[in-house]
């Protein structure tokens, strides 16, 4: 399937039917994430994969009351670092370094635009909207991916953030939910924004 | 070529050879980005494609210094509106109604909900965040469509917004940059990170 065809077959599921993704489909969705680009390569966040259902329970109850965060298989919660500091830039450098072989003082300039990079963002809620976009990448590459393998996604910006850290214990792992995907199947029957047609601005007014 | 395989091939290419995309590549990408979903199908953003090579080199110039801004063949910038008002809002309802048939007062509670959530975000700051966010989740979408054409692309947030703005005429569009991205083909004698090992965190550190 073309990504065309892909992204005009993929919406936002409201209702999806309980059936639960295959793991090989899930690795894939996962590991397009993994891949994304972000700035510097730094991937400043995390993916948190919720599958148990009772906690799945837990998090429609007390953080995000859509009926797919239990109708699907795996939540998906992109989370960023919940501090951006200059010790995470060196842990960063280290393993470009060791990845790459390359000795660490060769990648002195590497380290220095990044730390300039960030320090460009003077506060730290600032340096998170930043990590948040990074992330949001990696979000449209798990939807595309999510598509391409013919398993429904739906993103959610609505949620309780603050809640979903404490149900999930993200704080102690130094992490902050910014958004969250859930992979399932559509339930055609009870989801009336099944059959609706695709709805975006026309090319003239997208692209300027 | 598989999503992975297009992802494993993609990178932040440095150096350009200056071949031009074709057309009907160029083509799919932009549609992709235009496919991409955004938090309630607003899409608070366009993207503006700069072919012209004078008007790249003078945003070369001025704006973006980084070499592949005249060694690709495209420059695509993310814009989002310079402002998130509710009247935009009521023209997307309507343009919701005419695309799908339904009388306007079916989407009321739609409206309502999509003002409730940009209300959530209580300075003009806020909302161009929460805009940029959706804007980076169609270049997550743009990225790996032009993986998949085998077209190298490198997202780029290293310029100087204002000047870039200044140079396109986007404040008179009502428009604001927020991250922009080159096409072209990868000049492998010349960019040095061709060869380089891809590096992202392990999967026991992104997934968590």
């Amino acid at each position: 399937m073309s990504i065309l065809d892909a992204l005009q077959w993929r919406y936002a599921t409201k209702r999806m039917n309980g059936q639960t993704v295959p793991q090989e489909k899930l690795d894939v969705i996962l590991e397009a994430a993994r891949l994304a680009p972000s700035s510097f390569g730094l991937q400043p966040y995390s993916v948190v994969v919720v599958a148990d259902p009772a906690l799945r329970e837990r998090i429609r109850e007390v953080a995000a009351p859509q009926p797919q965060i239990t109708e699907g298989s795996h939540l998906l919660v992109f989370a960023t670092w919940n501090e951006i500091h200059a010790g995470q830039v060196d842990d960063f450098i280290a393993h470009v370094a060791d990845q790459r072989e390359l000795p660490m003082d060769s990648l002195d300039g590497y380290r220095d635009a990044i730390k300039a990079a960030i320090s460009q963002h003077p506060t730290q809620e600032a340096r998170l909207q930043w990590a948040a976009k990074q992330a949001y990448i990696a979000l449209g590459t798990a939807l595309v991916a999510a598509a391409t393998e013919q398993v429904d996604a739906t993103p959610m910006e609505g949620f309780d953030p603050q809640a979903l850290d404490e149900v999930l214990g993200l704080e102690r792992k130094g992490l902050r939910s910014t958004v969250i995907m859930v992979l399932g199947y559509r339930d055609i029957e009870n989801d009336r924004m099944a059959s609706l047609k695709k709805v975006r601005w026309p090319r003239e007014t997208y692209l300027r």
